[in-house]
């Protein structure tokens, strides 16, 4: 898995998703470059490794259709994928995923399993339905195809705003992170690369203090998209290799970040996506010209309607 | 007034305003290129017609410093003009104004001087206040630099997206759509041109029927920004020429518009830049592809909050 994996995956993809734009703020002394994939197409990022998987796989095989399992934006990703290939999707989403990212899986055509993501295993019941149908699963996020296809919205960013000192993205299985990396470390040896995560969600923060993967038990945050117990086997040693550190936000300040992004930059962007705005004022004070992936918009109108009201 | 004075406007104003991202939308069997003047500094087009304005003035005459009477978004785009060329703006807000516009303004360092809109007369305030200091008042949108610098955001649109079918703004005082029907009557002969204005603000629409000025009582419309009374002297006639027609919207369909923003588009819209919106199923079958200038993004969160939870 190399940087030529992401700009593979960026001709592949071209046209197919939205070049989202960026859109610049300034925090305290720091100026962030904003890369808007909650205005992508399905909402998220997860479109690009979504269209990468479609889009590489053969005409016959990729004719009996596509599966993922996910909590939602992985979901309607491929969901649109397909949809745009014109080939079926059938996804495995928990029981408890937020509606609006189930409405919108099946507002772009998708068969939606549910399951309870207490008791049952996601990637057993995907695996069944796969062995019978000869359906493909894309998975969220330990996998080349899907990892370098999320790292082409920090190409294009690093595109539109090359002098930037540092990048920063969320980190659920680390998909978005290790393609981004790569792409970034390619790009240049000196931009500083780092990971937020939630304290409720803090798996890979764990196994960078460790040094090993580990695995938590289901957690609760509001980051429902960073909610994956433990960091990829393909994709943790990328981020060991590239990242400098991983900061820990609390829910209170996931929230204020939200707010801060709806009141004064007028976009909406999900918890999960506003971590790594929650995260900036952790980084290191030199680092001052930043890139910041907003990797989602999907949340649910009462639930950002308490956020604004709180 | 003509597109000349908006394309001057553009050399004037270029690098020191944002040149927004255009999101391209579904509705129905149309497609929205909506121009995102909601992620504008200072939250809105004001900025382009206040920057061309303190941008054409002289050395001498601008070192006095400029003012302005403004519901809000006209306050805060002379506000931060002011301050990006080193000169004081004092301005003249009703008691009543968004509290979010209000420190927006005074976040750029300007003065503000608040007034009773039912019982005071804002521009005689501004006139004694200006004969006093030597300031130039800077006209909300009745004024060629005004109005075409606001016809920039226009231009860009049709920069990016030059096969659209039809165009719409918002209709306040008349300032953008004047600038906006001028610049794109220059680049196309057939692009069809239209207004939209609240119900509880029709006051140009009212003009249209009768072929004369006409001006209605204060309006409590919550799209604020369109309050204004009268359509201008000079903007008028720079719609009745070029426009096809104005669709009107309620107050319901206003706040359903701001929900599908946020919710769909992932962009905060304050009302009356969801205005244009709202009115777009009223627009004839035959025009699909539609510019749509989302004028600006300053809404309360709490109100925000309140159409979100609705």
């Amino acid at each position: 898995m190399t940087a030529a994996d992401v700009h593979a995956a960026a001709e592949r993809i071209r046209g197919r998703v939205v070049r989202t734009p960026v859109v610049q703020a300034r925090l305290g002394e720091r100026t962030l470059f904003l890369k808007c994939e909650n205005l992508q197409d399905a909402g998220a990022f997860k479109l690009r490794g979504a269209t990468n998987w479609v889009r590489s796989l053969d005409t016959e095989v990729v004719r009996r259709g596509v599966m993922a399992y996910s909590s939602g934006n992985h979901a309607a990703g491929v969901a649109l994928a397909a949809q745009r290939a014109g080939v079926k999707a059938r996804v495995v989403m928990p029981h408890d995923a937020p509606a609006v990212k189930v409405a919108n899986t099946k507002s772009f055509g998708a068969e939606v399993i549910t399951y309870n993501r207490f008791t049952e295993d996601r990637e057993a019941i995907c695996r069944a339905i796969a062995a019978e149908t000869g359906a493909t699963v894309i998975p969220p996020f330990d996998h080349v195809l899907t990892a370098c296809g999320q790292g082409t919205a920090a190409l294009e960013l690093l595109e539109d705003v090359p002098d930037l000192d540092a990048l920063i993205t969320p980190i659920g299985g680390g998909g978005l992170l290790a393609g981004t990396c790569l792409v970034a470390r390619d790009k240049s040896g000196s931009i500083r690369l780092f990971g937020a995560e939630p304290e409720l969600g803090n798996d890979t923060w764990l196994s960078f203090q460790s040094g090993e993967r580990q695995q938590i038990p289901p957690s609760e945050t509001i980051a429902d998209g960073l909610r994956s117990p433990m960091p990829g086997a393909l994709t943790f040693p990328v981020l060991r290799a590239h990242l400098e550190s991983i900061a820990l936000v609390s829910e209170a300040e996931i929230i204020e970040a939200v707010r801060w992004l709806a009141n004064k930059m007028h976009l909406v962007v999900e918890p999960s996506g506003a971590v790594p705005v929650a995260a900036i004022p952790k980084l290191p004070d030199s680092v001052k010209r930043i890139g910041v992936i907003l990797s989602g918009g999907n949340v649910e109108p009462a639930q950002l309607a308490g956020y604004l009201a709180a």
